[in-house]
């Protein structure tokens, strides 16, 4: 498989370095071809806006989808976009900040999942967007124990927190999500706790290419004309919480 | 009140932009004090990492809670904790991307929400936050109509996607979450409707101090020992939700 990891942490000696750095190892191993993007490495400061492109079509009203579609991209997006597309599978490695990934992470997605390349224009959505064929990983650490990240836990069930992730970004694209990995509290574990969740990340990863995929409705589950679900069938929230 | 609009699109002549433009001379003109951050304006590149401070402590692993308890801030990061703890109301305007904040403005949040400041430390969380006493009001435009964004739409119940910003990144440092004001698809609908959009806003604003507040849990209804929700009470996505 071609994996793209999408790394984004401010301390290489960080747990969360130590998934990236396993899932390298062991990817590698395991024969798959592996590209890695690591944002703070890359002192990624670009964020959605006139300076994404190398030329601004409507100088009047800047509008980032219209001017995505000429796909007149600055270089560093560019190189994304070319990770992205040549990725079956994309893994997003990142510690929670504020119930989602870190603001250096989402101006990176905001800028590489551009209209007219994930989505739009000739590009459909869901189980037709840009990516489709191509899977999702989320692996996210937490500060706080599992517990607070239950359904009725002061934090609030962590799979529905994700949904925004999961289904907004990813299968809004086509992306099939695997289930998101999350690795609760490992600054707070002891080292031989962390050593036994990298050791669970390598078996995991094992397996990667046969894993089943989070069930996010396709196009036929929604009425052709409301867009609304087909009667008696869960929403793609309770999917995501109860895989 | 003192209100703190912080303002992120990269269009001034944007709906947003109107939006933003409105609720200063609305505001303004109510007699409140108003104070606004646009991020574009201000080319906010600032992310979570070693830069957000003007002394690092610990050199050997950076780790941003520990340095931020020693509150040395660079001067950006600095002037906008000043504006938030000025503020009784925070206003976040902004365009859905990817069913959250824009990079920029997570980018801001994550530097600017700081433990110390915002949670941790002497600090608490949910109601004794170090943001307690102060309001949040989401007032966000999407690019589809709202049918997209119902329970049962493809792209999920808004208010429940918007979860981790109202309660993740607002009520976990104690501020009282206003209902999120959502704008559907202000570019499909004309001049006109988007003008009605506008006097609501108005509106809307001219009743601000005495809205009642989306009334998450606060720490008493949860047991004191596994941090669950004490039997038969709603989730706070369901109470968000549901508001």
């Amino acid at each position: 498989m071609k994996i793209f990891l999408v790394y984004a942490h401010p301390e290489p000696k960080s747990f969360n370095g130590a998934l990236k750095n396993q899932a390298v190892e062991s990817l590698t191993e395991l024969g798959h071809d592996v590209k890695v993007s690591d944002l703070y490495e890359m002192d990624w400061t670009h964020y959605l806006g006139k300076k994404c492109y190398t030329e601004i079509e409507n100088k009047d009203f800047f509008k980032p989808q219209q001017e995505s579609m000429g796909k007149k991209f600055i270089e560093p997006i560019k190189k994304e976009m070319e990770k992205v597309a040549w990725s079956d599978l994309v893994i997003l490695q990142f510690p929670i900040y504020w119930f989602s990934m870190p603001g250096i992470m989402k101006n990176w997605v905001d800028c590489v999942f551009a209209r007219g390349f994930a989505y739009g224009g000739d590009v459909g959505i869901l189980e037709n967007g840009g990516f489709k064929g191509k899977k999702l990983l989320i692996s996210m650490t937490t500060g706080g124990p599992s517990m607070f990240y239950s359904k009725e836990g002061q934090f609030g069930e962590v799979q529905r927190t994700l949904f925004h992730i999961a289904h907004g970004m990813g299968f809004f694209c086509g992306m099939d999500s695997l289930k998101p990995a999350i690795w609760f509290s490992p600054a707070r574990i002891g080292q031989e706790a962390r050593e036994k969740m990298l050791k669970e990340w390598a078996e995991r990863l094992k397996g990667i290419e046969n894993e089943e995929i989070v069930p996010f409705h396709h196009t036929k589950d929604y009425d052709e004309n409301t867009y609304q679900l087909k009667k008696g069938l869960k929403t793609n929230l309770e999917i995501l919480g109860d895989f």
